[in-house]
């Protein structure tokens, strides 16, 4: 292990308490003071930023990467948003969740307070750096933020503003940040199970996985996001298509993008053609199952041969459906078993027919990744049996898997979305960053008095 | 792997989301049910309990154990009332935590709902099977129940009359409970992370950290309980002594009973001799620092030779002090540092002076076990300032550590004590065993049109 590394975690966590202290109105000023010198110190961030991204055009870094290791006047404006906004949010810490009386004289409250220590651990973004440490900071917990090496010389002034900024005037320990920078010091992180109380990893799912297969503290993420449309025998056709190229197509590289459409076989004839037609438009790979290419090839040939391939909603023209197959058949390709449990988080769409609503729920429950997960109908008592028996942390009805997001639930800030079901899960905010704890006020209580009966609990809600 | 194994347990998976989808009615009639049912043929449980006896007898295993394994008459009542006052409470699961509308249309709801599958691993005692396979039905989970070897046929016939009383009538699936029997099954258990949502392991520290330390599932529930009492320079005589003795000996073999007390510099010579010989009176062994066999050696010397010893309070009579000290100063052990991280359950504590509030709240957040910790003042802002610092489950006020527990809470039935901070914390009720998922109703709703600027989110709290 690094010399100092051991210290520096051990320093840290003795500081926690006294983050964990701190009042609203002095973790604001520090957030306060962190904006103001980010813009202050803007070109040293920048000229730091600038050799970095030299060193990585050296090393001829793939261009995503680049991009995400840019950090701008443009990223700046975000960040500092960003901390404008979580100034305003109300104190996560402190809120009485409970109180009662167990007694006379004797009151239980349960408060809520922050979880301890963080550890983030970060590829490329340094703005992820700032955003998660300010989020930390509000939570009043202390932190330790790892970055890419790619981003050492951004990161590492980065945090030397954050610390000192928020340090400046507000009682805020030093220690109440510690950066870490070698990527050997990762595999010390994570055997800190005695000093770090949560792990936020946030990357490709390769490394969220390898977070979360070495180590033994709690790790807040998602690995995969698998989610799914079910397309119902009742789904609109004008909807179905809209939501699954808005799915599939808005942003396809995120983690609530749609994946695997499954189509009710009773109305596959009439949906799939130009649900399939709009994908393949916008440059979509296809992968259908068995069912999925006969159906379509059938749609073509009944055109052809003028028998009708009416779905059951009856509202779909055969020739019509069977031009627009025909346009697009040999554009198909066949789905393999392993495509129902990829997240391909590009343009690719794998297509399955089931036989309804119960296939499409155990297909989901069997192959997903409990992320986010959307059905498509007119029928209210699937709508709700999908709702209910879907075990996913969101589950939508008649709209786009895209909507789940901290921003767009309203949330404010963002620590990411977890499809773990422990703690937090679905798009995690500040709430996801405390825990709470009992606190017991007596004069002198003890519990034989209760258990030899010579006094009673009350257990009065105050 | 067993055969059969796998697919037990795929079957129960896939059940789940059935189980949780039960309506409250329903599971409070498979509730009663199997408090019914329980009761009918309570014959066979206790001649199954009987064989069960007599091969432990053969075994010579350790008499607490076989107390645990006991389940006569007064056992069958405990978990009959335990189920029946299950029944009265509230149904954890479909609550409504939150509901905004994002846009016209577009109304999102946060509900609490079931884990998942549980699995539950215990040591000897039979009526814990009955009771947490009762609390994960009340709150929607699929459960797998694993009981000691040594209790093997009592487990077979409550598990077998637990499964037939609940689906009785109620729609439960029948593969909503399965019991493992064989010892090599757990390390099957453990590895099956793919199917099991969370373990809550019961039995002895060793054992709980071998299923913490040998699985990625996530695991409820806690490995020690080192708890302290500090009692500061301010603290009032009498009730330090009747409070250490209460949380040392009311029950030494629970984890919220008293392992360390702490005592202020200023007030240890007042406070110790008393409190110190009531421990020693209780058959209590002590371990004292250097400085605490010093002040009670110094207390005796002083006495004999008529020096004052008179503590911070003025209380205490320094001959009084002193008989009392000389009585027992050789009855005090030395304590070692491997003292201050152990868990005694035992008629032993351990006892340190420390400067002040500050070395108090170092000492406890560094050797405790953040489960419960108390200080006895009168000084407020000091109390303040423990209950805000101390980083445990459960922080206490002048009373008994022996408080913490969800009976005593109020909580009605207890799934155990959480020392973890994440989902869980302190006793845990039903609100532990569920989770929670985000359902968005929509109309077609897509993302681009927020991101294109054509609709605008409204978040109007409903």
């Amino acid at each position: 292990m690094e010399t100092g590394m051991t210290e520096r975690i051990a320093g840290l966590k003795s500081a926690a308490p006294l983050v964990a202290a701190m009042k609203a109105e002095e973790k604001n000023r520090a957030l306060n003071n962190i904006a103001e010198e980010l813009y202050n110190r803007r070109s040293e961030v920048f000229a730091a930023n600038e050799l970095d991204l030299a060193q990585a055009a050296r090393d001829e870094i793939p261009s995503p990467i680049y991009k995400r290791l840019k950090f701008d006047e443009h990223k700046l404006n975000d960040v500092i948003e960003g901390i404008n906004a979580l100034v305003k949010l109300d104190d996560p810490v402190g809120r009485e969740m409970l109180k009662t009386e167990l007694d006379t004289g004797l009151v239980l409250q349960k408060v809520s307070c922050p979880i301890g220590v963080i550890g983030v651990i970060f590829e490329s973004r340094p703005d992820a750096l700032v955003q998660i440490s300010t989020l930390c900071l509000k939570s009043g917990n202390a932190v330790i933020v790892k970055g890419g090496s790619e981003a050492k010389n951004t990161n590492r002034i980065l945090s030397e503003i954050i610390k000192t900024a928020a340090c400046k005037g507000t009682g805020l320990p030093e220690n109440w940040i510690v950066p870490c920078e070698t990527r050997a010091e990762i595999g010390d992180l994570l055997a800190m199970d005695r000093y770090i109380d949560l792990l936020i990893p946030r990357g490709s799912n390769e490394f969220i996985r390898y977070i979360m297969d070495n180590t033994k503290i709690p790790v807040m993420g998602h690995a995969d996001g698998i989610c799914h449309c079910f397309a119902d025998e009742s789904a609109d056709e004008k909807m179905t298509q809209e939501i699954v190229v808005d799915a599939k197509t808005q942003y396809v590289a995120v983690c609530n993008a749609l994946e695997t459409l499954l189509v009710h076989e009773g109305a596959a004839a009439s949906l799939l053609p130009a649900t399939v037609s709009a994908l393949l438009d916008k440059g979509v790979e296809v992968r259908g199952c068995r069912k999925t290419i006969e159906i379509l090839e059938g749609a073509t040939t009944a055109g052809a041969s003028g028998a009708t391939a009416v779905g059951a909603s009856g509202e779909v023209d055969a020739a019509d459906a069977a031009d627009k197959a025909s346009s697009m058949a040999y554009g198909i390709v066949p789905a393999c078993d392993a495509d129902w449990e990829t997240e391909y988080l590009d343009n690719v769409i794998s297509v399955k027919i089931v036989s309804g609503i119960d296939e499409a729920v155990s297909h989901i429950n069997m192959y997903g990744s409990h992320h986010t997960d959307s059905i498509i109908t007119n029928n209210k008592q699937n709508a709700e049996k999908f709702m209910l028996l879907v075990d996913s942390a969101n589950v939508f009805l008649n709209c786009s898997t895209r909507f789940s997001d901290g921003l767009r639930y309203g949330f404010g800030a963002e620590v990411g979305i977890s499809t773990g079901k422990l703690h937090a899960r679905g798009p995690v905010g500040l709430d996801g960053l405390v825990s709470y704890k009992y606190l017991l006020y007596g004069k002198g209580h003890i519990v034989s008095d209760y258990s030899e009966k010579r006094r009673f609990f009350t257990h009065k809600k105050l």
